[in-house]
């Protein structure tokens, strides 16, 4: 009964036989492998963008944190929710990786609309020296509530940030359960609609750690190779990243491990409505359900050994039917029996 | 014929199937999984160090760099020797990580003595607000020649630093090698010398990409997680960098790589002797050398797929018997018949 | 009618005369004068705080992130109000001086309450390695809208951070003008009221450009003057800084100015009061009036040579008796008929 | 008897007749003053130069930091000598301001040769994403020593920094004296010999302090503009800044400032030839000598209150005759009956 997040799942089998293939005899570092090659190759070919700069990184800060950098200056503000992971999960590591930008909070939620976007933007002065100045703009897809953009709804937030000369960033460390989700070509999610950045994330959806930073634009190539490098992120046995994107793009095997990872989260969600005093946050949307449960049923659930992530509590004191807000991940490799078994112990 | 270096090799057999034994199922994710106890257990226990701070990285700048950082202020001056990593290949990194630390060069090699070194800390006074403050001492293990200090020389250097009341790193990126060279245990080669910080890397040595970092002195374990999540080091399926640690130091595998590969290299420079116009720049100590063969020796061997780092040049114009100095590197990897093929083509 | 702003008017005769005065023969540098000595003593005294660490810089920016960055981690976050001098005017000083941080906002106005304070202490998890980390609190008095913290507020501010074991900073640039409103004694206003670092403005109250940066605990002198020197903040021909702040400081002249300030605000808020469809933002409190005018009263005030700074608009099209705000800051220089010139003039 | 620096120095009278003269009246701040105006127009005029950027900050390492940062990136490394003010004087501004670029040192003394700087510059690959990248060179003018660089000389430096696509920076420090001591144009030893930025320091020779920083290319001005503010060096008051500037620029009263101290020099010079012991580091050039005076005489000379830096040492021990090094410098207010006394002491 593992829902506490799709980074505590293994990786897909055919990432680690990946892996091994990958481990023979020697090969050219820093990126400079074959493999790497044909990661760039594959990813142009998903997305449609035949000059697109395809890069590896490890870790999801990594992408953010450099893609943002790459796109804005340090006197600049970012704009991102309040709930945005670059904002909340990071420990100030887009103001690092920036060399202290500032990050300005758009609405109030996981979700921003072009109304609060335009809102925020306006809510510092155009070329006043003693602002921050505008900076790009970073959407979570799907967000950290488990919501997705239509891509209509991009290419509103897009028009909007295009108006005033801004870049724009997807974080998409669940870009490939947003897509699973809408149903719709990579294209049609980012540059179509306006993104000139992506992370491509690989790590959540059954990758051991590895995603892919993606400029529409390759004049920010250079730069981000530079800083992907100053900051220690360049891999010398690059290879093995490499090696992770292709096993994850093989065959569609991205795709299907986020659909897989969607249908399990439907599964609990549709049982989740059935359990007495329960309530959804938000629709199910992709592998991620906010949703409240008496404090009773929380404690019943956590004795039992199920794991996930307590928004709300404590969990030792107040009434027991009060419903406690709480997050539960879908990762591939959890079983239908699991979720099952959860909802079972959940009904009581 | 791969000389180019050993991040160019593949992976342990243990390490790989450790990787693999490691995928199964769900763990902790952030460090928190039970794999990172054993680590921390085994890496204690190895270097007798009970208390010390242990972390992992994916790649050895960022072992440098968190650790350079952690023992710095942005004020201060990091002293190291011209062709230290962290001057030469980091893109920066230390100055980035530090917040804007200046390097001080030591000596004019690869090794620097005591009295270079007091020089160097003497160029800057003490507690003068106009200038650079004394920061961190980094010494390399063995050194970017392939050279080792000796467990006396290492006391005697950190006699210097202690004397200024400043701590010292060891960049291990080549620990292994050293340690092997040198036949003794990480204990006396560190702490017992007076070493505050070191990075034990496992990347070169038959990993895919990890390095742990030790602090002796457990004060500076949370800001040295601090600076690992701000900059974006922070694994969340840590567990993969765990069980590459394991792999690598079960059964002593890291020894013997090391063994290994110093061994190999030994063969071929012994060979080297032999050949026509060559010359040792230094003598050999771990698994790196660094010769002078004739300009048309070069050509021959790299015409015939050899992959070796040439450092003087250029390759194709210039006297034929003119010496060019060049870097071999061997990894555990690399065959003793590819090792005599390449002897036998440099032979003529 | 010159109500711009307190930074638009001229230096106090007495000011003027210190730095006349100053400028005589040799004087070692840096600080090292015997005229920073008696600025130390002065400030000390005046502050009751005789072991205060005192500094000079030049401006209001430069105190209030050479504090903060003293008093916070790069990994953490400063807590101020949305409307902080430090978060909009400053094109992210902040940030760029304390190597990244975050500044989180409290409440939505100028003035924060103990409430609010919690609340956003207590938005971010306290030790938790992915968030921001809690770092000290800005408070500005007056505020930016022109109100004071009374010291009973302060002081209630202060239990706030000290319960979590934070830090409190105090923008005094208007320091003055909130302790001749408040009528008590600096000490009071500080650190009996538990403010650790405080900035002691001068420039927007009749000096050339000096603020005085005190410490009340004198561990981090040593590292504001490494801040200050390495920003260029410390001035080479510092008598001149010393200069105006003893001016400044003699025979009370601080305060005179504020009062007279103070008082010239009273009498253009009073008479405001009686202007058709005018309406005061806040109740005025120090030197500086938010206030409210119909469309066409802005456009008769500006055409006639008014300076002020309008806060809505625009000016040019809009229904004539529709109210816009504007900032009218009354510096100590401002004569009281060109007051009532003014208020004529608006009253139309 | 006071050589210790020109930053010892009292103003100018033009300077503080300008400044009494500018504090009369409302000004509008942050530089939009008509002082400000005129001393742009004045100082293209000077240089020759009508479309420089023209911007004035209140401290040397201020303008150095900031130029140096608006020509560089992080991931870069400035070209600088050893004894460069920007590498030993400034506690890591550079690094801080450009967000740690690396400094590279070019020979090794106070002044660069084209050999030297090329070397310098080939001794970092060009494209190599693991070193630091090329970027700008770093003059002093006069340097460190006292010494001048003829207009050939900064032309065949600049021309080495074109080859290689990089800028060059003058600091400008001593900009007057060595104008002075070449008897040149400000435009000859700037833009026309290459330079594309400098300071014109106004501080050590006569201001209170106050540097004009000049680009010939204005494409770097909005971006200097914006660092200027977050590094809390722009001045709200800023007509003190002008008001100095005017003040040093109007007839010609900064290169009288300049003339009279590189004379008294001379005679300092002059007269130290005729000192037993006494021998020349280098010639004079400007207003700043390197000597080596008998301990004996540095004792005698101290004792009688002679202010001025001893750069080898110690003072108390070691044998009576052994030469010491030592820095003299004048500014304009020097007496030439001071300079005779102390002569006269120093003969003994």
């Amino acid at each position: 009964m593992q829902f506490a997040s799709d980074n505590a799942g293994p990786a897909l089998p055919q990432v680690m036989e990946a892996m091994i293939a990958a481990n023979a005899g020697h090969a050219p570092s820093y990126g400079a492998e074959a493999l790497m090659d044909e990661v760039r190759d594959r990813l142009r070919t998903l997305f449609e963008a035949p000059r697109a700069s395809v890069y590896l990184v490890a870790t999801g800060t990594a992408a953010n944190a450099l893609a943002l950098a790459t796109l804005s200056e340090p006197w600049q503000t970012v704009f991102c929710t309040p709930l945005a992971h670059v904002h909340t999960d990071e420990c100030n590591a887009p103001e690092f990786f920036t060399g202290g930008a500032k990050l300005s909070l758009v609405g109030d939620g996981d979700k921003m609309t072009p109304d609060a976007l335009a809102r925020a933007i306006g809510g510092w002065p155009s070329g006043d020296v003693h602002t921050p100045q505008h900076g790009p703009v970073s959407l979570t897809q799907a967000t950290e509530r488990g919501r997705v953009y239509t891509c209509d709804e991009i290419a509103a937030l897009c028009g909007v940030t295009r108006d005033h000369g801004l870049p724009t960033y997807m974080d998409g460390a669940r870009f490939a359960n947003a897509a699973a989700a809408l149903g719709c070509p990579p294209a049609e999610m980012t540059w179509r609609a306006g993104i000139d950045a992506v992370s491509f994330g690989g790590t959540k959806n059954g990758c051991l750690g590895v995603e892919a930073v993606i400029f529409f634009n390759p004049e920010n190539a250079w730069e981000f190779e530079l800083r992907r490098k100053r900051s220690a992120h360049l891999f010398s046995k690059h290879r093995y990243l490499s090696a992770q994107m292709l096993g994850y793009l093989a065959d569609d095997a991205w795709r299907d491990a986020a659909q897989t990872a969607n249908a399990r989260a439907a599964r609990l969600a549709e049982g989740l409505r059935a359990v007495p005093g329960a309530g959804m946050v938000h629709d199910r949307e992709v592998n991620m359900i906010f949703a409240r449960l008496p404090r009773a049923t929380h404690r019943r659930l956590m004795a039992a050994g199920a794991a996930y992530a307590l928004y709300e509590g404590p969990l030792d004191s107040g009434p027991e039917d009060e419903p406690l807000m709480a997050r539960f991940v879908c990762d591939w490799s959890v079983g239908e029996d699991e979720i099952d078994r959860f909802l079972e112990m959940a009904a009581g």
